[in-house]
């Protein structure tokens, strides 16, 4: 019997265990945990009893067994952790191959961030009031393509589409020459509601297990040519990025905290009695610089907002259905959490490894990481989300 | 041995032999096709080789199976219902339950008629030119919500959400005042296609399975409120009901025609060699009554080319996604597909049943049918989608 080694100061702390999937050298996939540096293996550490839980390639089971279940796992998981353990079943993290941890039903990403919609109004709509006259009444928001959610570390291939500027007589196609990324929280559904109900705003940790790290990549061009009347489409549509842990929302009751005040008030169903707000800290790595520092405590929407928006037409929910909270920017310089914003839509270029960038060039690498506070000195981590950008494939 | 009894001028032909999924007084789901008033379980007339594709509660095995097999399989199908069949498996359609056919994906809804989306810019936007610049450059669409997609018959209850009209001073929340249908094609994928490769225009038929009808129903309260500058979310989320018979692309042959002309001609990537446009006509019945028969000749995008489009990104494809056409409506009178251009956004009523009538009250019925072209004279049938409004839940 031993104990699991934790680093001093590791994010991944006993007070954090966030849930993933993994295999070791190509073998099956079966769901962990991580604590310091080690992926624990549940169908081990739990017993035959949890075999057809955690021996299974996603998290989605787990998730589908509701809050109670959750808690109780969570609880004899810690306390397991806390003794000595059998050494099966224990995979330093740099053995491991990390996957998409559930199977994604819906994807809706809203636009929660005052100072985000604020910025894109103003360049996407140059001559409008910045932000729309429903925005301060409800989270706004859309749906997204869940088949092209990829785990992180998976190349994102430069995407083609339709363009067009304002100089230009008629579109033309290409490979997008503005592409981006969103730095976002993503919210993970797991006990679902049936069509018809309405989740409560208070009911949100009745509903969803966990948060993860999202990249939203977002080739600008083609989305501002395309985006009117109906929404962004192929201009998101290509590749979302999401971190391969999910931090079980038990993990974030330190950073909890108010909102900042909404005001106008709210519609009564978005007026909850619990703080949602969450003091995370996005940092957003580009080729290895750290280029910004999205607060995610600064959203004017909580993600229990959301989730009662997205249900109040009776629309059903289901375990894997991901919402994001859209992009994450703060009130001050280096807090964007968007290339499109950092650089002013290119206008105002900044400074990477020495030289002058707006948008991604091919072979640039993204990591977006997060952690949040924790009960003691060790912050709670949610990893990270990484992307490498390839060329277009000719055709 | 005894042959299938088809009822003259029935629109369930041996040349139409669409696929649905159906159970027999409660017991399992398995697949079948629909022959005449009989429906047919497919894997007691295919034998046991076929029992792991067709003796299964839904058609996504089949359709990941590709388009070779789907030729084979139809093949071999009208071989043995042309002769005689042993009487076993065979079901009057009256006495089975359909069931939502295959598992939708992805779900992405077009805007692919001229007249529609002309009517809706007059009535969304009546300051502006009703067509956007890119209309006629791209086939518009977005992502709706797969989660809410349901089976002909499923009861539609009222949603609830927020609303402002121009008097307002601010929103108010409550049931939907302004609930609408939208009468549209849908396109099942049936052979995926990975991330970063695109769908040729002239490979629709390659990935593309058949077809179904949609109604994509629609708060148009909700809608006028919440869709800039992200486009439609809780005004349609609440259910999209399909039709149960998947009719194969291979039976809507005599269907195809020439699309309306395209001017300006468009990217390359959207211009193919065969003729995609299809010659369905629909009818949309309202408590009994019909009020419009849409055709879908009129539409200017086709299928191919919104596939195309879709996937010109590097978006991945997978079978049991699903892409509908948008509202189909035609120039003249009586040809529009929804309530809010039947009824100039309930302006200038119509009489149904006796009644002058705008949008849909509690207990209204709608159902939409369609059939094409055959090759003799029968017409091939898609069935209907039905299905009736219900009160909404008071909270």
């Amino acid at each position: 019997m031993s104990s699991v080694a934790i680093p001093d100061g590791s994010p991944f702390s006993i007070h954090n265990l966030p849930y993933g999937v993994f295999s070791v050298r190509g073998d099956h996939r079966r769901v962990g945990v991580r604590l310091g540096d080690s992926v624990i293996e549940l169908a081990t550490l739990l017993g035959d009893d949890e075999h057809d839980t955690f021996a299974v390639p996603t998290l989605d089971r787990f998730l589908a067994q509701g809050h109670e279940r959750w808690a109780s796992v969570r609880a004899r998981i810690t306390d397991l952790l806390m003794g000595d353990i059998a050494p099966g079943g224990v995979y330093p993290v740099s053995d491991v191959t990390l996957h998409l941890p559930f199977t994604v039903g819906d994807y809706v990403d809203f636009y929660a961030s005052q100072h985000h919609a604020s910025n894109l109004g103003r360049l996407f709509r140059p001559d409008s009031e910045p932000l729309m006259p429903n925005w301060k009444h409800l989270p706004v928001g859309y749906h997204g393509r869940s088949g092209t959610v990829v785990v992180s570390g998976t190349d994102i291939c430069r995407p083609c589409g339709q363009r067009k500027t304002a100089g230009d007589s008629a579109p033309t196609y290409g490979p997008s020459q503005r592409l981006d990324i969103e730095a976002e929280l993503g919210f993970v559904v797991g006990a679902g509601s049936d069509m018809g109900d309405r989740i409560n705003v208070d009911d949100f940790d009745r509903h969803v297990f966990g948060a993860v790290i999202v990249n939203d990549w977002s080739a600008r061009d083609l989305q501002a040519w395309e985006y009117v009347p109906l929404g962004p489409h192929l201009g998101k549509s290509f590749a979302t990025s999401l971190s391969p842990w999910v931090v079980p929302l038990a993990a974030l009751q330190h950073a909890r905290m108010p909102l900042p005040v909404q005001d106008p008030a709210p519609l009564p169903y978005l007026q909850g009695h619990q703080d949602w707000g969450l003091d995370v800290e996005l940092v957003v790595e580009w080729n290895g610089e750290v280029v910004s520092r999205p607060p995610y405590r600064e959203m004017y929407w909580s993600p229990a907002q959301m989730l009662a928006h997205l249900t109040v037409n009776g629309a059903s929910t289901r375990a894997g259905d991901l919402f994001a909270s859209g992009t994450v920017s703060g009130p001050h310089r280096r807090q964007q959490g968007a290339f499109i914003e950092l650089t002013w839509n290119g206008s105002e270029p900044i400074t990477v490894k020495g030289e002058e960038r707006t948008f991604l060039q091919d072979g640039d690498e993204v990591v977006i990481s997060a952690t949040a506070p924790g009960p003691g000195e060790n912050r709670v981590g949610f990893g990270e989300v990484a992307g490498v950008i390839t060329p277009a494939v000719p055709r």
